[in-house]
């Protein structure tokens, strides 16, 4: 693509009232706009990355045998007065409506894939089942904060799961769990696999995925090695205390971003809606139920906290808006500049015919400086810069994003180095 | 996909209260559910036919030089406000919240597009732009009805586009007009273009897209080979007049279902909100905007009602959620049973290799009847059929869902046969 059709205005400062890292290089790298406190458009660079996000999720959801499906999000009432949420989630937004009915506004949809999924399955020859959708939820904050960590309108993948026993849901969790982190490293995030209780969901055995960034509201008793951590509710271990994996690391508290979360609701939700299923032996049983969130832009939001610079985002390769970005400076005669601009186009058709997301800043009334500030803003894998200085060796400039130094590679070899 | 995976009850008959051919039919195959009047859960096999017309309509959006965006459902109030339409658009849900603030639901973007685009443009150089998304709206309807074809949350490909001149702007619109055309005709219904008023959203020219079907609420003047047609507010000819285009067919009122639409909205909202450009005068003049609607989730219902028979729905290649269905029945002996099962096994196995949609109905607990009932219900393009009958010539009995005939052919040239 452009530059200029991409029609992006990169901002050299952040809006004052952005605080939190990800808002300020999300918004000057125009990713996304905000609208309100805790409410932001998607604009098309951070949309790219959004989508590559929920694709990498999407994969492995369906990799656990579950199904995609799309529940709304505006949601009867009777639902979550028969669960007795309908009084108790403070962040529900409530919605009048002409009819003189009131609505919930999703903030979770146990109240919704519950009657859903009571309606598939009849007997034991219907479980397991596990369905999930990637949709838009909506809580009503107090206070928005942390750019897109926290805000009132967010993308969440939910997924749910019914069981027979509690060993079928234990092994199926057990999946997720492994699944979850398959997620995060995929996105080019570490986390911490941190032992919970279940919040407002259950009382359950829960677990949270915790990114440690001192952009997070959590904290997770840790250690750099150890893959696992506690939380405040249920820490057995201390401070300064040995990792118990890793004996010569001792445990720490450290702030963490919560990107997913896993719980074992048991039949908290089967129970209310009376969901039950006829066992082999003909009688009716419970069923049983975990589910499992990420947070989809949360997780983007995450991802610029976990990865940038003082220049801005350096996004994992998996997750970049663009794998290349190409630079052309203008050339001071007019054969430098036709040179450079043929070298430039030359790449961007090769790289456009084989289907690699590339980006061209070919702006002529911008400065080098400009330019070069952008790519770096924007955080695309790999920076190809053709100036007079380069063609003058009959190369480009090749730098990637996290590393510091460049390096020149002649024209006639990129295709093959660039490494695509 | 096996079957059982797909994890569906299918209905006999279709709920009492689904008084309309879609939602009987889109009920009865388990493609969604309804969760209230209005409001529907999309399962695993109405998503398949949802993401499929959705990347119909990106795919020509893009091909219109429009930038996918992702705009919140949740608006500020302001905004709607400074455009006068918060007290004025009836079916505006409003969102009350824990801080005493409101908020309005989206049914439609204007009020959020002009300022974000605002943001982006500032010189003549910056346009023309157009963006779009496909994303959830909300609407406050008094009675809901007719399926999926008039909800109170719904999916929409909603599309701005902002220009220097009237001429730029009708340049554009023209572009879009074919464009929409395109989509319809990729979705397989066949749309009428009819000249319309604006609407609530313009008192300038607007078309809609109207497929003519029983299940419609608008009335649409024209003849049989007419591409074009007149609503109420603007028709000008007569029924009984010769058609304009095919003087030899006279034009009658039809009922139809609007699809589509497009409005030129002139400056109505860029005056809202002072959006302008910087001319090459150096001068400030307001931006010229046109916006343009397709009704996604309310397409795959009017597909449903344009085309189907008695036993179930006939999708249109493009958007049907399998292209194949294999249907196996049991064998009387074990040895017809295994052969039935291998011969099912191999093409489902091999049509898998090659990336093609395929469903695999191998229930050993239903009968014949149910599997082929089912199989016209959920009304994939191509059933396979295996069975002693079939096998006994070494052959399967294939039949496209919109014809009558099957044909029996040889197990060893299905594939070839099948045309994938």
């Amino acid at each position: 693509m452009r530059y200029r059709d991409l029609g992006i205005k990169t901002l050299r400062a952040a809006p004052q009232d952005a605080e939190s890292v990800n808002a300020q290089l999300l918004l000057r790298g125009c990713f996304v706009r905000q609208e309100m406190a805790g409410v932001y458009s998607w604009l098309p660079l951070g949309l790219r990355v959004l989508r590559k996000v929920e694709a990498i999720v999407r994969e492995e959801m369906n990799a656990l045998n579950s199904q995609e499906v799309l529940m709304p999000a505006l949601q009867p009432k009777e639902y979550w007065v028969q669960t007795g949420r309908w009084d108790t989630v403070d962040i529900l937004f409530k919605v009048p409506s002409q009819t003189n009915k009131e609505y919930a506004l999703g903030c979770s949809h146990e109240e919704v894939v519950t009657p859903l999924v009571q309606s598939l399955v009849q007997s034991y020859k219907d479980l397991p089942r596990s369905v999930y959708q990637i949709q838009t939820k909506f809580r009503d904050e107090l206070r928005a904060k942390s750019g897109i960590l926290r805000g009132r309108e967010f993308i969440m993948k939910d997924m749910y799961s019914f069981h027979r026993t509690q060993e079928d849901l234990d092994t199926y969790y057990t999946r997720v769990l492994d699944g979850y982190v398959r997620v995060f490293e995929r996105c080019g995030v570490s986390v911490k696999v941190v032992e919970a209780s279940g919040g407002m969901f259950s009382e359950k055995l829960s677990h949270e995925f915790q990114v440690l960034t001192d952009a997070g509201e959590d904290m997770v008793l840790t250690s750099p090695s150890w893959k696992l951590g506690q939380n405040k509710e249920v820490a057995t271990l201390n401070e300064g205390d040995a990792c118990p994996d890793f004996p010569n690391e001792t445990l720490s508290w450290s702030k963490g971003v919560e990107v997913g979360n896993i719980f074992q609701l048991g039949t908290k939700y089967s129970d209310a809606f009376g969901m039950t299923y006829t066992a082999e032996d003909g009688s009716k049983q419970p069923v049983i139920m975990g589910c499992y969130g990420i947070g989809v832009s949360r997780l983007v939001g995450t991802i610029v906290e976990a990865s940038h610079d003082e220049r801005g985002i350096i996004w994992p390769d998996s997750v970049a808006p663009f794998q290349i970005h190409i630079v052309s400076l203008r050339g001071k005669t007019e054969e430098s500049q036709q040179q450079i601009q043929q070298a430039a186009q030359d790449l961007y058709d090769e790289l456009r015919l084989q289907k690699v997301e590339v980006l061209w800043d070919d702006r002529e009334d911008v400065s080098p400086g400009e330019k070069l500030a952008d790519a770096d803003l924007i955080g695309a894998t790999t920076r190809v810069l053709f100036s007079e200085k380069t063609m003058a060796e009959g190369a480009a400039e090749v730098k990637q994003r996290k590393q510091k130094e460049a390096t020149f590679i002649k024209v006639e070899n990129l295709i093959g180095k660039l490494g695509l």
